[in-house]
């Protein structure tokens, strides 16, 4: 019990073993809530701490979402978990207590909030700042539908309301006459701290020293708060009076992160996803990462450090992904030239653009999947004006149990159709290193670099920085027969699956490292020389590198055929990296087993 | 003279003849300069009547404009121009007077700020509330120079900063030190009125009935004003103020859009581009659009408004467009499901979503362009959930004179790799219509309609509406040798386009219609029965629909000839749309010409 804050009173009976559903929590005497709020930070840690997942955001709302599920009518109420990482007390008490040790695993309950699971999961999430957008439409659909008493809840963290998106959801939100209550859950923290000017402005509001027109009010919002979160009286209360309160409405709650478990409040950007740790004491059960290859994020961060050192004129910019991007490094290092600019990937790209056009060098470390925020940007603002952006795009290809939402699976497609724009993967550490190496002496165009979530190939990979011709790929393995063209990561694993061939000889591997523009030389070669072409790629098969090769071999008239392998026209689930390449046909097994018949039946 | 608000003193010496840069405008006494300004709005009149254009904008900001290059130091001084419209006295001040009237035109100065045009032209815009960012990315590399004397200005309108990229920029810029400055142009519109809280909220500021403290205080900015735009001295003196004051800084002023022209300052939304018009009287010279087919625009518009008073659980969202998506006829018709959420796409594709969830039928009108800018909400809220939202994509293709920053070309290659997203170009109006007519019915999946600029095909367009199956494309001719697969729009030149040929039996065309999910029955009988298939589209040839037919030829081993015609990897520029065609090598007569060799080739 040492590790869980001591509430008022604990008896030996279980409240939670008899919550199926907000209707059994309804029916708790108000002073009980305390109890349970205890009994489910037990439960969220007991799986967490074994199965892994998001800790701390959940912790810091199990007042907040006992609050709302015994104040309002759920499911017939709406309610919207923005992000969704905060959303594990809202699943347990809504009918998910059983398979919520299946968390983020294939075939189990998703990490997020995802409508196909639950009647309860109003909206799904994953991606920040979505919610408020998503309330008000509900709630005009309610009110165009005649039905002035439903009510409409979104839970927003103040480092997501700090986004465009969630901006521009409020303005609208605060012309209208809807009943919708925005709940924001002022932490001060997102994955890393919160930044900018309305953090500053929140914690100003929080200490008492703002004046008194509220940035809320001004936006025609009916502002309450900030109250305590933690306190489940104070909030039960609230809330039932804002359900009585017409309109737009704006509550500001104030929480702890990580929220009874010592070390999650003491660390709150370790343990947002801690890992397996020790549920008695709270210690994470660190997995040595010795005699491991590092992870790309890692090569990445010390990189630029390394780069940064000696060239002025980097500097790095991320949105809100300091630590995930490992960014950090340099942060720490260099902090006059690293950025953290908060969940604003429009702006990080364009304020990249900027400094670019005076001649900085501007390393962008953006999340595959979240660079889709920033797609206007990359294209208008970046390309057009062929503006040397150097973007380096993480989490790119399926990224395992963070599932559909995260997995970065689209970026070749839209990024590949954008003229100016060289589009990079490397195939290992070092090449992540030398085409970083290559952008800052200075390229006449912006480039993409992306590179997956894990760890590279290679236990050795600091090498000395060797720069890379734009559009050349790389012949690792010549063959008679049939080429295996990768890019990226995946490449790794084909000088194994060669080798299991029957006869390995027959095949050739080429990693091709570039997506735009492809080594035509290379590939005129390839067409000459092999009657069978496979690409190898974790992005989407249509309008990916496969599809590139496909357009430049008709273009050359190469009538023998190609096979692409990629990630096919659907939303691949969560499961684990294997798991996940599996799912969608992209594992070395299903490689291996076609290239082999293929090869039989030419005999 | 009538046209133009009388100024205090007039002289037969005019002033603008002499200035060639800021360098003589700098040399003249302050009270010379409202003489200025008169002679700059009459020749910005004078060109614009006869050339066409933007006009309302750049009429606003006369005085603003001549004060900025009369108190900074341009180019030195970095200087962005928020979407662009209003740069066009900024562009006669800085070099450009002899060829303004090349503006908008082949080969002739962009109708925006562009990097490659000027040294004044410190950062390309055109799509709206990326000048913050920009600014603080200058501001920024100039302070990591040791350059604290340098001054960066952006001047964003009222609409344009309620976006959410824009408040991303100034909640980064409220924590920094750097010398910005950002002037809000308040002019309460933006193309369309502006709407939203903020609006709401500058209202009041301007009446006067505001609380203490400011909305850009709470976000740490050094605000003043709002003063009156037109006055230069006040402009002047207040410019001078803040050019001594460090660290970041608004200052709102306030003018009228169309300022100085009595119609374009009443009819403000149809003067931001009125076309051509008499110089003296101000009255537009109307295209007779007798005998003409509709604009596509329109008939969305009307067929909207004709389904909607039909089906009630139609919605229309509209970021911004209300007037160029015809979207206005429906808010005029049924204000209560017609909505414009401003310079927000993020927001409105999101709202989308939230209201389909809820079971109503959103038509969410965006322009393509503007589309990339919601990028990632179509995905992650839409596709991924299966939220049937139709979205009606306007301005699709080459959109001729506002060029490459407003050339819809994207969109197939960003959309085509989505899973559960129908992707569909019309090729006339009754196609159009009858799409919007099957999506209203009830679609499991969310759908795309792309249609281009201007005007369709038909006179008579107002069919019985007929429901279209879903992946269906059309034979409309058959032939012996070569299929033309064309989509959307371009179809309708091909009948001609055949006639033209030596031997027209040997051609057919199809209308594909559906870029996904592909006609694949359709397109196995066309492999079967023919030698040559070429595609027509108005997107890039990258990623696109001809790259969708190859990907399934590929896949059935169509060994056979391809040849697809789309937009080439590089940004076309403005011009004509037929010459924007040329430039990309998708007009009539090259692909006249490339069939009729193909074929002699074939003899």
């Amino acid at each position: 019990m040492s590790r869980i804050d001591t509430f008022v009173f604990y008896s030996l009976e279980r409240l939670l073993t008899h919550i199926e559903s907000p209707k059994e929590l309804k029916k708790l005497p108000l002073e009980k809530l305390p109890k349970l709020a205890q009994e489910l930070r037990e439960f969220i840690i007991d799986i967490v701490s074994t199965k892994e997942g998001h800790l701390g955001a959940s912790l810091g709302v199990v007042e907040l979402t006992i609050a709302l599920h015994y104040v309002f009518d759920t499911p017939k109420d709406k309610l919207i978990w923005d992000v969704g990482h905060q959303a594990y007390g809202h699943k347990i008490l809504t009918g998910r207590k059983e398979i919520f040790e299946t968390n983020r695993q294939l075939g189990g309950i998703s990490g997020f909030p995802k409508r196909s699971e639950s009647e309860y999961d109003d909206f799904g999430t994953g991606h920040s700042s979505t919610s408020i957008s998503a309330i008000l439409g509900m709630a005009m659909a309610s009110r165009l539908d005649g039905d002035l008493k439903k009510q409409h809840i979104a839970v927003v963290g103040d480092a997501s309301i700090a986004s465009g998106m969630a901006f521009e959801g409020l303005n609208h939100l605060g012309v209208t006459n809807v009943n919708a209550l925005i709940i924001l859950n002022d932490n001060a923290i997102g994955i890393d701290p919160s930044v900018g000017a309305l953090k500053k402005y929140l914690t100003n509001v929080k200490a008492g020293t703002a004046k008194d027109e509220n940035i809320f009010e001004c936006l025609n919002l009916n502002y309450s708060g900030p109250i305590d979160g933690h306190d489940l009286n104070a909030l039960v209360s609230e809330l039932e009076r804002l359900k009585h309160v017409d309109g737009p409405k704006l509550l500001h709650i104030i929480t702890t992160k990580g929220k009874g478990l010592k070390q999650a409040e003491e660390d709150q950007v370790v343990y947002h996803a801690p890992g397996k740790f020790d549920k008695a004491t709270g210690e994470r059960i660190k997995k040595s990462g010795k005699d491991q290859p590092p992870k790309y994020q890692d090569v990445f961060g010390h990189t630029i450090v390394e780069l940064a050192l000696e060239n002025t004129k980097i500097v790095g910019i991320t949105p809100a992904m300091p630590s995930g991007s490992s960014l950090k490094f340099m942060m720490d290092q260099i902090p006059d030239r690293a950025f953290d600019v908060g969940i604003a990937e429009q702006h990080a790209v364009t304020l990249s653009a900027g400094m670019a056009s005076q001649g900085l060098v501007p390393f962008c470390n953006i999340y595959s999947t979240f660079l889709q925020r920033a797609y206007d940007q990359v294209i208008h603002d970046v390309a057009l004006q062929k503006l040397p952006v150097i973007f380096c795009l993480d989490r790119a290809g399926l990224v395992g149990q963070d599932g559909p939402t995260h997995h970065g699976v689209f970026d070749m497609a839209f990024l590949r159709c954008i003229p100016n724009l060289i589009v990079f993967a490397p195939m290992n550490e070092m090449e992540l290193r030398n085409i970083m190496y290559t952008a800052q002496l200075g390229l006449a165009n912006p480039l993409a670099i992306r590179y997956p979530r894990g760890r590279g190939a290679n236990i050795n990979w600091k090498n000395k920085f060797d720069p890379i011709e734009i559009g050349t790929g790389r012949c690792l393995k010549k063959g008679s027969k049939m080429a295996i063209l990768t890019i990226g990561h995946m490449g790794n694993g084909i000088a194994g699956l060669i080798d299991r061939l029957d006869r390995p000889e027959e095949v050739g591997h080429y990693d091709m490292r570039f997506v735009k523009p492809l080594d035509q030389d290379l590939l005129k070669t390839i067409f000459k020389d092999y009657g069978h072409i496979i690409t190898i790629e974790d992005g989407t098969k249509i309008g990916g590198f496969g599809s590139a090769v496909l357009e430049f071999a008709n273009k050359e008239r190469y009538t023998n055929p190609i096979k692409i392998f990629g990630i096919p026209d659907q939303f691949v689930e969560q499961g684990t990296i294997t798991e996940t390449h599996q799912l969608a046909g992209i594992d070395f097994d299903s490689i291996h087993s076609y290239i082999q018949s293929t090869l039989d039946q030419c005999e």
